[in-house]
């Protein structure tokens, strides 16, 4: 009996490589020995590991260049409208859609091989019950969900008729250094550790929460694994808000800071929004951090 | 008591407006009393009733410019890949939807009032079910569902963001005068009128075919109504194709000329495919015409 033959390193095109996600992203596939091209919209000074690109994919023809100057095996795509509290309901969302479905299109035609592309838990019907794959019906209450739902539908179907693999990683809660500002862990931080009061959404509402280290991670099982089709990125814990800011307050000796449930929730969110992450498990993937930890980290990465 | 306020005619850019359910939509809006601004790709003589535009919505940019000469206040988007026999497959589809989100953000953005566009049946699980809106699960088996599809999931969201009405008409079985050579009327009928043997796939499907003129006049209808969402364009009259090709046959006394079932089915072609037809009956949609009336039609109009 033999080894199997070693796999050989994918060229990586990368979008979305500054993001919150994609920063952590291309470090997990350059460790993975992958010749990385990650886009960024503003030039960035040269790295060893792996070769930037300056480009925006939102202007008309972008993505074929792009395209046509790397002919990547593999395509990562990140990008998306993600301006905080902006981007749930931002015309952009149509925009990055079209555009998203420009550079598939200019992929494929340049012989790609597999596509890995980021969905969202807002695709899923917000009924509270565990969200599952191919089970839980799709009823994106929002803009953000159902553009990022429609992607997945066109681009999965296009991507089977070309025979190019294609999966598409539904992220649930991610959390972690680097998160834009706003986002729920980090405002409770950064208010805490100003002195001020924290205030929150109601703190009864249980999320998914995903340590981002975790999904870069995910992402980088799925450009390796023969995957085909919608996976969560999700570790299947439900976890109260009210708890997460008590820890983050905790952490920060800011507990008497904290006012949990003083903001209104927004318009149709959902009270209970929890994963499935049975098919994540089933590729090797686990949590590399508990909650505490992740929250340890994400203090210690604020401001830096 | 007073007459309601008669309606103000609406200026209604219509896309896809020389194919075959464009040019009796055309019709149908004129006769309503709008003006009609029709798109089509190549030159065509000017009308009395309409204004013609030519203007290739494929190419970037042209549906904004297009938009802001026109500056209509309805959009009747009727294009897509069409082409018979390719258009289940073609990579065109996924242009085509990259394409018409264009043309409905440039026409949200100028100021448009309604949108309705053209669906299909083909967006639906193809279970043997009667197709019902918003109880029939979308599980498009075909690249053109998909892609039709998702630009309802993306635009009607958008449009609901937008505050534009968006009415989504599922067409399912059109057939007709004019319909693309290879449609199942016509390609029966064009086989016996030449005196050749007719062959078909198996007789025992079953659809539900919707005479063209009356696919035409639900389109018209929905402009004028305040209807929101998806909505079938079907008759909901279940139709075997074996019976449909008999009567085609006996009417050009060529009965003996049809060999029902000797062609083999489309790989995932459903045997029953049937729509739903109550919520458009609810607009007060009537069709004009029986299956019998529409055979003897769609063979008058051949080779004219």
């Amino acid at each position: 009996m033999t080894d199997p033959p070693a796999r050989s390193p994918a060229r990586i095109l990368v979008t979305g490589a500054r993001g919150f996600l994609g920063a952590p992203a291309i470090a997990a596939l350059a460790a993975r020995g992958h010749e990385v091209h990650a886009v960024t919209r503003s030039p960035v000074p040269p790295s060893d590991d792996l070769t930037w690109h300056t480009a925006d994919l939102l202007q008309d023809g972008t993505a074929r260049a792009l395209v046509r100057d790397v002919r990547p095996t593999h395509l990562l795509h990140l990008a998306w409208e993600t301006t905080h509290g902006a981007f749930w309901a931002s015309p952009e969302n149509v925009t990055w859609l079209s555009r998203s479905l420009d550079l598939v299109t200019a992929f494929a035609e340049s012989g790609g091989d597999r596509i890995v592309a980021a969905g969202t838990c807002a695709e899923y019907a917000w009924d509270g019950s565990v969200c599952t794959e191919y089970v839980t019906p799709m009823e994106p209450a929002t803009l953000y969900g159902a553009c990022k739902h429609a992607f997945n539908v066109a681009a999965s179907s296009y991507a089977l008729h070309c025979g190019i693999g294609f999966a598409w990683g539904r992220v649930f809660y991610p959390y972690g250094p680097g998160e834009p500002p706003g986002r729920f862990v980090s405002s409770v931080a950064n208010a805490i550790a100003a002195g001020q009061t924290a205030t929150t959404t109601s703190g009864d509402k249980v999320r998914d929460f995903v340590y981002v280290d975790d999904v870069a991670e995910a992402f980088a099982i799925l450009m390796d694994a023969p995957y085909v089709g919608a996976i969560n990125i999700c570790t299947g814990m439900p976890m109260r808000l009210g708890d997460v800011a008590a820890e983050t307050a905790r952490q920060l000796n800011g507990t008497g800071l904290l006012q949990v449930g003083e903001e209104s929730d927004r318009t149709g969110e959902p009270r209970v929004l929890i994963g499935d992450g049975r098919r994540l498990a089933a590729l090797g993937w686990v949590p590399s951090v508990s909650i505490e930890q992740g929250i340890a980290l994400t203090i210690e990465g604020l401001g830096t």
